[in-house]
């Protein structure tokens, strides 16, 4: 029933003493397996272009700094102490190696409240509920009531050929009336969990039960549609529990820079990654100007978008597999607010609103709540959306969130203070959000990656099925670090195969 | 769009000079009444018969203490730190005026984890899933799965008479595809919606997705019964956001006493409340014997199944509502373990566990994640189940929670420290855990409860349709203040009608 031994235990067994191992990239997966082959004696060294830890595991507070492709540099002016992540934000339950990681590492999680029922859906310009602020609540409450209601009358009518006892029949049936909250007459007609317009409160006030929404009303204004319907948090790792680093998710960043920081040379922007007979030679400029460092084997975790603009001697099937690589375009802002009207006026406390236009998500803010200041997400966009929003200038960025958010909440207007945006296609280091593959490409161009090029190994989120995922980093890094580990000790012939 | 004013605002007015308020229980509503009316320049006194403020709000820590009917005094010998939430443990985001106070009292808020879909349903001994830890989106994502494949199957056989046009019906089965992970042909066969055997990772690892569960097995194992199924979740009071106070609840409690502790006269447990001409009598027994103590006006906040054992001169229509008042029989037991291996093997962090024996519960502890040790509810119970645990001895309680709990959670046998229980309907000063109404008799008792009887007001969560929250305590604070306010202010000739 219990598992022997926790899906985190790693325990390879091996000498570095000796090898050098040269890891470009010092987001999590480079940092992470640097820790671990530092703890089996190899010498690592780290190469990061930025002048910070992390790669896209970066939360934006005062003094951060970006420069994306044909923009200025924009330096965030957020308040002390206020900050959004502008990659990842959230923690699965079931990443344990990401979890482990926090807890080895020492950084405390806090819950990421992903599902706020009192959040909004809002649908511009569509329908008869158009532009009107929808609570989570009573779509997802009126749906499963017609929804069970119709069911209810087409096996209650006998319409259904179904493979089941009479008996269990009579309880599928109580099971409707239940999930739906129908009524004596097995109808739906609204019900308490879809909210009041007058709240139960003292003496008489029993509280008012507010009318459901029409089904065709709903439909009409797009408020079912699957891209837009909250089926977002039915998906494995959008459940909850989720968590976030307390402070920021760049804690969890910094705190691998704090075991590994000395490896670790920053603003050093790699050219070119060449195998040679003697190992791999590796170029990169930094503030000095060119440099060189050769290694045994090198370990790269550079994104394929980025990668594809070096130069290499790599294989025909790896080259092309790098040079086709997909990845997504998506975008954040953050906006800094006087106060947490959210919290205060509307009793939204973390969460997400969905809408259809540009803005497509609105995150508020799982931390510090009852607090005075907040910044919370303008918009988390993907795909064309995102395209059309990285193109713009930054102010027309904040325009955008403002003008369109404010249709959603016009205490905008009034509370605003700073913003802060990031459209990762455009960031250079990054040049995308994270690894998209199809069916195919895992056949046609990942699995050309799988293998070393020679000396060089490829590692990262790019290199697991846990794309868009701390976890994604931390495996790959597991992966790469017994890989290395193996081939190594084998060449030492003190090899002893270690699962991973 | 926005409200005129929060509903938490309270700006009442009059001048309490030279007036005398005697409150009855130093519970949430006993105490925020004398915060409000000392605002006012009452004078104000609490009598309270516990040692303890907060009443019901309750967490049991070291040295806790609490004497049942008919069983040994307890007290907890949990480890400095550890705690749980022995009466209200969750605050929803629309009550608004627990949170206000919260925010005004300076008590820090946290996420509590209501919603989890990695914690389990445990059916024993009932059908083919019989004893086996189901998780929980294992049956919320199998049950959409199918109820949306036999809604689809009726629709798109024109089996039902939808008053929807021809595009509206396309996009409901859309939905329904969406809502139900259905495949290709509209069929549910399971999706990563509800786990995998074997997760995603590295390589060649996608992942495998685990199979359905047999929607006859689901249901002859009592899965789907609504009393065990957890549309709880979809209780308006129960839905994401919750919140719980940073270090457990009763810190709301000793906020309060902070502000009022002076007026607070504890061990002082009341006799007879008599009403006179000149206002109202009130009888106490304290450590040094009988007392007495008089004032202009008495708020009794005393639980009606305690208060109908006490001396009064009420009418007779308040008196028969006092005497046939109806409480929930509810208990509680925290459990202390070495480890929290529900986090660390399970990947249960926080959210509740339900299962269909005497248990009902198991609530995993939303504060301190990935800590070492935790309190776990061994069970949280209700009605006939919380009578019959009730009536068990403290050790044969323990037992139960132990035997049944292993059954789901093996490692309570090797990880169990300590246990602390609290039957509240047995529990003298509460006799309950909160009060109940039917429709009738809200019109037979609880209408001859609105209105003082002569200068003795009722106060508490039982007088509001809030009834089990701490709102209840609170808006009856808020509306019992507003009236003696009213009450008195007229007398002086200085009346204002203030609205609550």
């Amino acid at each position: 029933m219990l598992k022997a031994a926790p899906s985190y235990a790693f325990n390879p067994q091996g000498d570095g003493k000796g090898k050098k191992v040269l890891i470009l990239g010092g987001g999590l997966c480079g940092m992470t397996t640097a820790y671990e082959l530092t703890k089996l004696g190899y010498s690592c060294t780290i190469l990061e272009a930025r002048d910070r830890v992390g790669g896209r595991c970066w939360s934006v507070r005062k003094g951060s700094h970006n420069t994306e492709t044909g923009l200025p540099k924009q330096t965030a002016q957020l308040d002390d102490g206020q900050y959004f992540n502008a990659g990842p934000s959230r923690i699965p339950h079931h990443h344990e190696l990401t979890l482990h990681y926090c807890k080895e590492l020492g950084v405390p999680l806090q819950i990421y409240n992903n599902v706020n029922e009192g959040a909004y859906y809002f649908s511009e310009g569509k329908g008869p509920l158009s532009n009107q602020k929808i609570k989570v609540r009573e779509v997802h409450n009126d749906m499963r009531g017609y929804m069970s209601e119709l069911l209810h009358k087409s096996i209650s009518q006998d319409k259904l050929d179904l493979a089941l006892s009479k008996d269990d029949i009579e309880k599928v049936l109580e099971y409707l009336r239940a999930e739906g909250g129908l009524d004596i007459d097995n109808l739906y007609k609204a019900s308490a969990r879809r909210g009041y317009t007058v709240a139960p409160s003292t003496g008489n006030q029993a509280g008012k039960v507010a009318e459901a929404h029409r089904l065709a009303d709903l439909i009409s204004s797009g408020l079912t549609d699957p891209d837009f319907y909250n089926v977002a948090e039915y998906t494995y790792e959008l459940q909850m529990t989720m968590f976030q680093a307390v402070g920021g998710m760049d804690k969890i960043a910094t705190a691998l820079e704090k075991k590994v920081g000395t490896l670790i040379k920053k603003g050093a922007e790699v050219t070119s990654i060449i195998n040679t007979d003697a190992g791999v030679k590796v170029s990169y400029t930094d503030t000095t100007g060119k440099q060189e460092a050769s290694a045994d084997i090198c370990i790269c975790t550079i994104p394929l978008t980025v990668l594809s603009n070096l130069n290499h001697n790599f294989s025909s099937d790896v080259s092309r597999a790098i040079d086709y690589a997909s990845y997504i375009a998506t975008g954040k802002i953050g906006l800094q607010f006087k106060r947490r009207f959210w919290e205060e006026d509307e009793q939204i406390y973390g969460g997400i609103t969905h809408t259809n236009n540009d803005l497509t998500q609105i995150f508020y803010p799982s931390n510090d709540y009852q607090s005075n200041k907040g910044v919370l997400l303008g918009y988390y966009n993907f795909n064309d959306k995102a395209i059309k929003t990285g193109n713009l200038s930054l102010i027309d960025r904040e325009k955008l969130a403002l003008e369109k958010g404010a249709l959603i909440h016009p205490q905008y207007l009034k509370e605003f203070e700073k913003s802060f945006s990031v459209s990762w296609h455009k960031t250079p280091c990054s040049l995308g959000g994270w690894a998209l593959y199809t069916s195919e490409t895992r056949e046609s161009m990942y699995k050309a990656l799988l293998k070393p090029d020679k000396q060089v190994y490829f590692a990262g989120e790019h290199m697991t099925y846990l794309n868009a995922w701390m976890a994604g980093a931390f495996e790959s890094a597991r992966s790469v670090v017994t890989e290395v580990n193996n081939r190594l000790s084998e060449q030492r012939g003190e090899y002893k195969k270690v699962d991973k």
